[in-house]
């Protein structure tokens, strides 16, 4: 039984750590780190745990946490997990990280765009980005995987095999991407009350968003170049889910526009034996509701050739593929267990 | 393997039941029975099952069903069942019923309140109420289960104890619910239409919804006399979820009001080993989010000591122990199982 | 044109006098009162009003304030306005208080449910009672006008025909009501998130509403004794409106329950010349979305020949006839204006 | 007084037409056509208008209803106007089309796009596309009025000036949308039921939404040549507001980027004097709360010196400025009335 601590458990992304755990048959969470609840019962802050958790919050030392348990699941503000870190820890402890600490190469675009500074460079370069379909390699033998935003995995896995493939100009890639508030936190702020955000849609983060840089650090392996594209996400009036939509202009082959088939092929090229990827059949595109609470990603697409762009879009569960599933699906990697072992949710709906 | 068959399978009941058995570990959906989609792919129908479920939607031919399976799930409109079930059908399989057929053991009243004459009144009396928690030892047997319906379910479970004790005056009883919108099923309707139910909330069904005499049936078995109460169901803007207040007077004892310890004593003698139901703590009150996805209720009182009644509150997810998760409950008990098996899901929040 | 003032003019009722007033013809708002933003454009927390209203936010110097204005809207926590009043603002301006400060008459009431002392007791004779079909008459004279609360004006304003009639026992009443989330104010609560409060229902203060004793008093009023009843607030996921359903036993008239008709007649009695008062033909229901932002109650009523009760149904906005929109009416009441002026909105849908 | 007759008026669209026109001063409703529901009331369908409107539905007879009226509003499905005018008809009265049967000048493209034969092409030529900010002056004198989509309306009003001045490319504009869910108007379909749409946001129309060629047409005209784009709508979980996030890159001024405050003097240049269109501060993005219930539309931009782009960004409300609200417009600006007479709606937040 692998032993988990949470820091940050009663965040949203934390809570759903706890609870994907609760059902997973070879981990169990030990520490409940919640700062601002210490000595209060974890199922008093959420009570859908009433009767199934009874621990207590616990605060986050980090040398008695790293003693006790086999995992560390970060799911707290950027700068805390950097400032967490240390060899002696990292020698006991693996560490899944929820922020941005680790998941940008160059401290320089983290520290520009995040606007701290790191606290532990040296880790930066040895930390692997948790994008488990693409890295599940390197993710084995991590000792800090930096596991990826939700909106970066939505549009990264959306475009990636397209752009590995040269099928599109990486130059022309435009996101444009909506969100559920959970991604919002669970932070007190009037910009987030029911009332404000209920019978709404809006742009935010226009131009820059902190989620830019590493989509583009990732999608410019693949392109194997340097590459800078647009990003605008939008608040959307729903508990959860992600939709990416993305234009690129088609590469053509031998002078002509790729045919459907010739893009599907790609997806399945890639993701033909992934379990939480589906690419959807023609005509399909993908819905937020159809993922909800699972781990699966959808993806869909559709060529305009009067333009010459392909329409590329992905769905997926903000909280679980996005955050917490995503992060126990690092740790069963990391562990050597089945990838999707309490992860075999079928999306909830309606 | 248990095989199951479900009449109904794309209404929104049974879909919950082919989502919850996909999670199940002793049963397979192998007839998915939907008049209005034959031949179709049952995943055209339900994207989120895309990859997961593979067939094609069926017919309703219950002699070639029922040599197929071992349990047939009718998730269909009043009267369906009755029309369907002989002799030779239950010889050869159970039938769990999610329709009002099998509820009421009057044929007269079923036939007053929902003005269709029944089709098989002679196996009325045979039908068990699967009420899990309060017929268990009855549904082992049967050869029918009659599944409850949601609001019925969280209402008499929420004031079962109480009746059953004599702790309250039954026929003072007033009980106001509310109910996500997916209690009112699939059907393309203009007043389920999103802009009709969205930013609104509204009764209906005042003093003659179809649950009362249910109700009324259930609770008079209790009280051990025939009671009549008033109900008055709401729909709220949400997908799932029931909320039940329900309003009694108190008989006194020696002279005094029970103490909130008497309640809650009462309420453990009845509910305190059971998985599924669960007894909030004093001045904690159930809010649907708590139990939604979950087989849950939760259950809160108050006393008020101005007017001398009590008020109990009960929650749960009307698709799951509301229909669904209650059903198969009701299968696990039919096949000697354990109650909970594939219900063990955690309650998904947000 | 009358010239107004508004402290706390940034919260939901706030921003509601200041929108309906923007299309009021003979009022306007010159003060902005808003501690937590002075100096800071209104416009720039309420950008619906952008380019419609230029002005800054002030704070709260009342004698400087009832210096410039002919009426002042208080729309604060309970205890600011008995604190800021005295004989000399009192010659100076009219006060329409959308606290519950001078609501109740018994202060001991007030102080035991509002758990604060009052600071201003003796206005509280003085004060009038501000629901404008019942008390109009005496609105007209008064110099400090007790707004009544969302819940109290719908719950009152079903039941109070019948009340004063004798049609029903008012002992037996109950009052079950819901609420959109507006009226939860704009504090950065986790609680008001809108993850916490999207897709779920929920009781709350129950048995201890502090609605509840302003309810009783002013039906009791009606019945000519003191009365105590149920009421049970539950929140609903929406931004506005009220929904109460109500409970009593009928009282018998020659020996037999009253008809339809008789009821008819008495809400026709009382409201037959209201314009904001609208009965409900039979077997139409209110629905919040019929009232949506408008100033309009709904009622309508079901009688239960079974259990010898009525079931009596209000709606209404709870911003507007609930709080803003009421106060507007009052004010024009108190200047000797035509009472809907500026109130003539019809109910927005969908 | 100006008499006014709508086909069409139990649609969302044409009840917002009625809702607005209670509210004009100059003008009233004397025909509310509904095919399907005739010789009811129309308060009983739409029960906001209860005690409001007293009138029945009526049919389709055009000639009656020439005679009777000034104006008809036609807020149909395509192709009922173009099969009902006749040269006797716009001899009688004035048409506003609210359907697609005029926008298009190219008959071959829209029977290309809608995939039904046009029945009147005569009249194409004449009619005049009321876009009222950019076609006043033609409006005046105009016979029939084809009023735009929801989505045109705020994707051709967002980019229109610097499509205008040049100052970026037309060919790479992308247009992403999302619609609340009354633009898919009140058929009665499972797509639009509540439980389908709540919870969950999509992609529909990929790169075949008949609104994109009548956004290309309209912004051709601007640009002085034939332009192709991308348009993709979405579907978000509310029930009013249109939000465009439009991407297009940008022209160089003496080999420089322009200066936002170059690109705020062209939006100056062409809707500082306009009432209905708000240029936003620097920093502020459109949000569909702000404009909800309004005429309005609020437009803001960002340069995004990385990638040489601007992301413009358009709010309004579908059923006013999107439909309803630009309709009572135009027959303003044809009855040379002021041209926002009955349209000074503050919009209602929240």
């Amino acid at each position: 039984m692998i032993k988990v601590g949470i820091i940050g458990a009663t965040g949203y992304a934390g809570a759903e750590i706890v609870r994907l755990l609760q059902m997973h048959p070879q981990a169990e969470v030990v520490w409940y780190g919640s700062k601002s609840y210490i000595d209060q019962k974890y199922a008093s802050i959420y009570q859908n745990l009433f009767k199934i958790v009874d621990a207590d919050c616990l605060g986050e030392d980090m040398d008695k946490l790293s003693d006790e348990v086999d995992v560390i699941f970060t799911a707290t503000p950027q700068g805390l997990c950097a400032s967490l870190v240390n060899e002696d820890i990292l020698n006991k402890v693996k560490i899944i990280d929820l922020s941005a600490d680790f998941r940008l190469k160059d401290v320089s675009v983290y520290e520009k765009w995040y606007k701290i500074e790191h606290k532990a460079p040296k880790y930066i370069d040895e930390a692997v980005y948790g994008l488990c379909e693409i890295n599940r390699d390197k993710i084995k033998g991590a000792r800090i995987v930096a596991n990826p935003g939700c909106y970066t995995t939505c549009s990264i896995l959306t475009a990636y095999p397209l752009v590995k493939e040269g099928l599109i100009d990486p130059d022309t890639l435009i996101i444009d991407a909506l969100s559920g508030v959970s991604g919002a936190g669970r932070g007190a702020k009037v910009a987030n009350l029911y009332c404000e955000v209920n019978e709404s849609a809006k742009p935010y983060g226009v131009a820059n968003h902190r989620h830019t840089p590493e989509i583009e650090e990732q999608l410019g392996y693949a392109a194997g170049k340097e590459i800078l594209l647009n990003f605008t996400p939008h608040l959307a009036p729903m508990n959860r889910g992600i939709l990416a939509t993305e234009y690129a202009s088609l590469n053509k082959i031998d002078g002509k526009l790729p045919t459907p088939q010739q893009i599907r092929d790609v997806y399945n090229k890639y993701y033909g034996k992934e379990k939480f990827i589906r690419i959807l059949d023609d005509g399909v595109y993908p819905e937020t509701r159809w993922v909800e609470t699972s781990n699966y990603v959808d993806i869909g697409f559709k060529i305009d050739e009067r333009t010459g762009r392909i329409i590329m879009m992905g769905a997926l569960d903000n909280l679980v593929k996005g955050a917490a599933g995503q992060a126990v699906q690092n740790m069963n990697i990391l562990f050597g267990l089945e990838e999707s072992m309490g992860l075999d949710m079928v999306p909830c709906f309606p």
